[in-house]
């Protein structure tokens, strides 16, 4: 249905792996390299100009890449200068703007909007309509959920851009905002519309605006249900301790 | 200007009734059928496949069915698997996810991100940029405001998928987020921002984070205009009471 | 990459000026007229017709204008009737409703959402989803941050409409949401998450759900960097005091 070689654009300057798809209506502009065995869905647009291309005549797109067995679903911009890693998963109609770099096994759901020069670890998992400013950082295995935002302007409009940070294994609820420069620890669970003002340590289950540690997470018990944090010992979808646990992973990767 | 047959896909497939215009650009995948008198408009796309195709080699798009007289603005696109109902009116750039059921003369705005296995009843509105997570209900005449979210877990990440329910004529003021598996009454108004985190029973005027209900609604009086809620008895355009009245749509209802 | 005239629809009826750029899978419909030196990116739809057209035969787009020098970024929809000033400048995926008018030297974020018969001023910056409702007004120089909202109806559903406004300089926070008909200063600076449920003076820094005013912006000391607001002396990006000044530009604008 939506491979058809349709009014599809591929650059004669990009770079196409073996066994990769093409959707209906993309356009796969210089410079991009796509991994093999990758899904890239119709209406797509991979390597978007940055805004010299605009202006300078002899522009040259900067390197794209896409890692293998990625599927990128309908809709999507991803700006050249990016670097997605394998395992690729996305929404419809993201935006990924220059210079953003994202590791392995990763999804940003749909209408998320990623502003570039950001840092996305790996298996990290964006939910629909995350907005994420310049300069941000994501550790590994952080989850965000619709509509959160992280900003980066402390004294709007400036030129002093300061992208916050959110540690390993974070959950961000919706309509989170982490404001400019804030560092978020690991292992924490930021409620859903919290305002996050200043710095949260690990560990911490933390609500509100302007947030408030509730508890540490590793003490918080839900009726019948024990206590679920750390998730990573009870949520194993698609993640590296799928079969084996989290416990039997980490030794394995500490032997590497 | 929008129906030159310019570009478009049409699954031999599918079933497309009378009178029904496409627009440019898009595409209506297998097993798609098109009530009368429909439009489709430019860039859409209709039976979107789910995750499987990718995959398996004998994948079958499940039905989708989008009723008659509906007008389905640019740059949707709904899965396969969905049934709308008759008169069902879009925004731009929705998307709704498979195997949800929308009923008759329903309306989801731009952007508003539908996430599957919804129910919506008859004569539901979403504006722009509603959210609504997978197995969230809504029964009839409820109208949602931009960027209002329906949330399913308790507990993120896990596998524990459980969607709240809004009553019957209840309006969501925007922003609002509605925790998972929280059920909101009929007839409440739910305040912008707030977060909605215990049950809210019918009649409630409620607003806050966390809610808090601030009156029976239909004592709400405002000055010189009297008691709006509930709202039915002085707001009609598009309900089935236009013209007659919500009483005599009640009684005339009751007859049959 | 994105100027091949593919898959390109300019109608007959419009009015394209010189050095006019039309990316790919475009469509400029009836009574659009675009302005010498703009860039109009792929996939963008400019007069985009009203719903009369979905029943009326003799249907006529109302004249849409785009002034010179803009750069409309790919997947736009901007509507018949709208009137935008010179050295425009958009995001992608953009959604502008009906008789909205935008002054000179504007930009306007992804995704972004103006529901018609808005004024916006000169010089002001939407960022990334900003939702303004019908009606809204906005000053000169006023820039509003991601998932900021503007509403328009108090008591909803109704036919009440009123769009608040937001005075000359003023600076809106992520995820801020302005209630029904409120007047939001000059020179303000409304927090994240903020609930403007108030009139709110000239020169206020305020927060807050309902909001609150903390001091009058022009005391507001930052530790080390001095007095931030008015914003005018330290920021200069793309302004008409660029180079020279604040005070000169106010000075050489009074001589005028």
């Amino acid at each position: 249905m939506k491979f058809n070689n349709r009014n599809v654009y591929v650059s004669p300057k990009s770079k196409i792996g073996r066994n990769v798809k093409i959707g209906d209506n993309s356009a796969i502009y210089d410079n991009v390299e796509i991994g093999d065995n990758s899904i890239i869905c119709n209406d797509t647009v991979l390597g978007e100009p940055l805004p010299a291309y605009y202006q300078a005549p002899d522009y040259e797109n900067p390197p794209t890449a896409i890692g293998p067995d990625s599927l990128v679903r309908s809709h999507a911009i991803i700006y050249a200068g990016c670097t997605i890693g394998a395992g690729f998963s996305s929404g419809h109609r993201i935006t990924i703007r220059e210079n953003t770099m994202i590791g392995d096994h990763c999804s940003v759901g749909t209408l998320s909007d990623i502003q570039g020069n950001v840092r996305i670890g790996n298996y990290c998992r964006l939910h629909s309509n995350v907005h994420l400013a310049q300069t941000c950082v994501l550790g590994d295995f952080v989850f965000m959920y619709p509509y959160s935002v992280m900003t980066n302007d402390p004294h709007p409009p400036s030129e002093d851009v300061k992208g916050g940070y959110i540690g390993d294994y974070t959950q961000v609820g919706v309509h989170a905002v982490i404001l400019p420069g804030i560092r978020v620890g690991e292992n924490c669970l930021i409620g859903a519309s919290s305002v996050v003002n200043k710095r949260v340590e690990d560990f911490s289950l933390a609500m509100g605006d302007p947030i408030r540690v509730v508890m540490d997470i590793r003490k918080y018990v839900v009726l019948g249900k024990g206590k679920p944090y750390p998730w990573m010992y009870r949520f194993e979808r698609g993640l590296p301790w799928e079969g084996i646990g989290y416990d039997v992973w980490i030794k394995q990767n500490a032997k590497k």
